[in-house]
């Protein structure tokens, strides 16, 4: 996969040999602070397809559904970084956590200066399969978008963690599974789902959600998630947000569209401004069928760095 | 869907009430020929994604894998015209000949300039279910980008006419399916594959290929539509060209990337220079698992109508 994607995209990626690592082309970037993430594979286009201006410097690819393992962490740190200090952006699996903090310890000890922030989005569950606390999902792009467009102001290390920090603490969101996905290496589903069957709430790695209930409308499943979203987070009309519709693999951008038909329906009813809405395939599970909704309350500053130019493999600007 | 979509781009694309057409949001381009398409839905993102700047001005959705009906056409060229001429670019595919000629009757008949080209990329089969000819799929992406930035640049109707035709004279495609998709009103899948079974070479609507096979691995089966394209097409070391390597809908992006390693790996060898690659989903199938190449022949004008900025919600610069 690494090689096919750098093969496909010389201008935007590097691959570090030897090594499961994309990073920019032109990596390390001078005076900049470099944002490293990653996690296991079968998530594209997260996250190496993040990888260039204006976002990510580095994306660790793990084995499927696997977390990349420190030296792998470890060998893009010293990679990308400029000497204005490493941010690493992890979303929240106990895995990932304790291999990208072993992976800082490592480059710390090397005098590079690290960071990190840890993306726990998903509203469904306090706790699951491997996670302490809520699971990261597709909320963690805007994060890679917002602090990677601070990082290319030539920020601070500190300013670049504060507003991802901020992002993190204004990003929900829920997701849904229609069918199972089949990690390679098993060879058979994770999990299985009756013909009208969904799964609430389910994770990105097949973990399990709230509940299984009968297959609904497109309309009232995404209202559900929708008003757990909004029951977690304080919006008011007047407010200002960006929203991800996201589907998991192998949903058809026909469903996708109809998700936000509904999901900008409710908004407007509560008087709430969507800046920017993103359709399509962000933060997949495989060829899992489902989405997953995203809502992110911006300020001004949010906002200007959300909209700010980059230039990524998949990042869509509009 | 469109409402959806709508709702979701409103800075690139406006509906027109009553009709499944979506339009510029800044249509008609004062001084600009208008690029037209469409067909049947269910291949998202095209072709309403590629509505933008650069690209088309308006893309006309029929129902699932069915023609546009002709007044459908006709309303999206009446609102996008100009004055300077509107360009139908057609999938070859009957019934969508049909309805686009009429509807360039119909707006011919009223003094508007019409011309049309059809794309016939797929080398699979020479006739099938809804074709006389080769079936126009995934290589169409490439007329609309061409075509598109050659009418942004202000030429003629005859001079964006004669660049598309000269993308459909140096693209070919071939795909595969893994599995079957299933239209929403028919409600199961249209055909069947066995679990270790692949029919090389089927259409985006399931249309039947040039046989069935046992699966192999990715190596080997992109090696097989890679060589079958080859056959057809002149190139020769040196040559330059643009690769879309497409995903039908359920296809991991992994799995495009592996494919795109091995398509990298043969253009190599015969020292052919990629000037681009696109992966991702362009042309879908809904929910189809599968994937189409796409090698698109340049020379220097096509190479610079291709690289020229495109502003639209789905196409990627990368």
């Amino acid at each position: 996969m690494l090689q096919g994607a750098a093969a496909a995209h010389p201008q935007y990626v590097r691959r570090i040999l030897g090594f499961q690592v994309l990073t920019r082309a032109d990596a390390p970037v001078a005076n900049k602070v470099a944002l490293v993430s990653g996690g296991g594979s079968g998530h594209e286009p997260s996250h190496s397809g993040y990888v260039g201006k204006g976002m990510l410097d580095a994306a660790v690819a793990g084995a499927v559904f696997t977390s990349p393992t420190p030296d792998q962490v470890y060998e893009a740190i010293k990679t990308v970084n400029s000497g204005k200090g490493v941010l690493l952006v992890i979303k929240n699996y106990t895995g990932d956590i304790m291999n990208f903090e072993m992976a800082a310890e490592m480059a710390q000890a090397e005098g590079i200066v690290v960071e990190k922030v840890v993306v726990n989005d998903d509203v469904a569950v306090e706790n699951s399969t491997w996670t302490t606390g809520r699971r990261g999902i597709a909320g963690t792009v805007f994060v890679h978008k917002i602090a990677g467009a601070m990082a290319q102001t030539g920020a601070s290390l500190s300013e670049v963690r504060r507003v991802a920090e901020k992002v993190i603490a204004n990003v929900r969101s829920m997701g849904l599974a229609l069918s199972p996905c089949t990690v390679p290496a098993a060879g058979k589903p994770s999990f299985t789902l009756a013909e009208n069957e969904i799964e609430i709430g389910m994770g990105i790695h097949g973990e399990p959600g709230t509940h299984r209930e009968t297959l609904r409308c497109a309309d009232e499943m995404t209202a559900h998630l929708v008003n757990k979203i909004l029951a977690d987070m304080s919006l008011k009309a007047g407010d200002q947000i960006a929203v991800l519709v996201n589907g998991l693999g192998a949903t058809p951008m026909m469903e996708l569209y109809i998700v936000n038909r509904k999901v900008a329906e409710i908004l407007k009813g509560l008087k709430v401004e969507t800046v920017k809405t993103y359709v399509g395939n962000y933060m997949t599970s495989l060829e899992m069928a489902g989405y997953s909704v995203t809502l992110l309350k911006l300020d001004d500053e949010l906002k200007k760095l959300l909209l700010a130019p980059a230039d990524t493999p998949a990042w869509m600007q509009v």
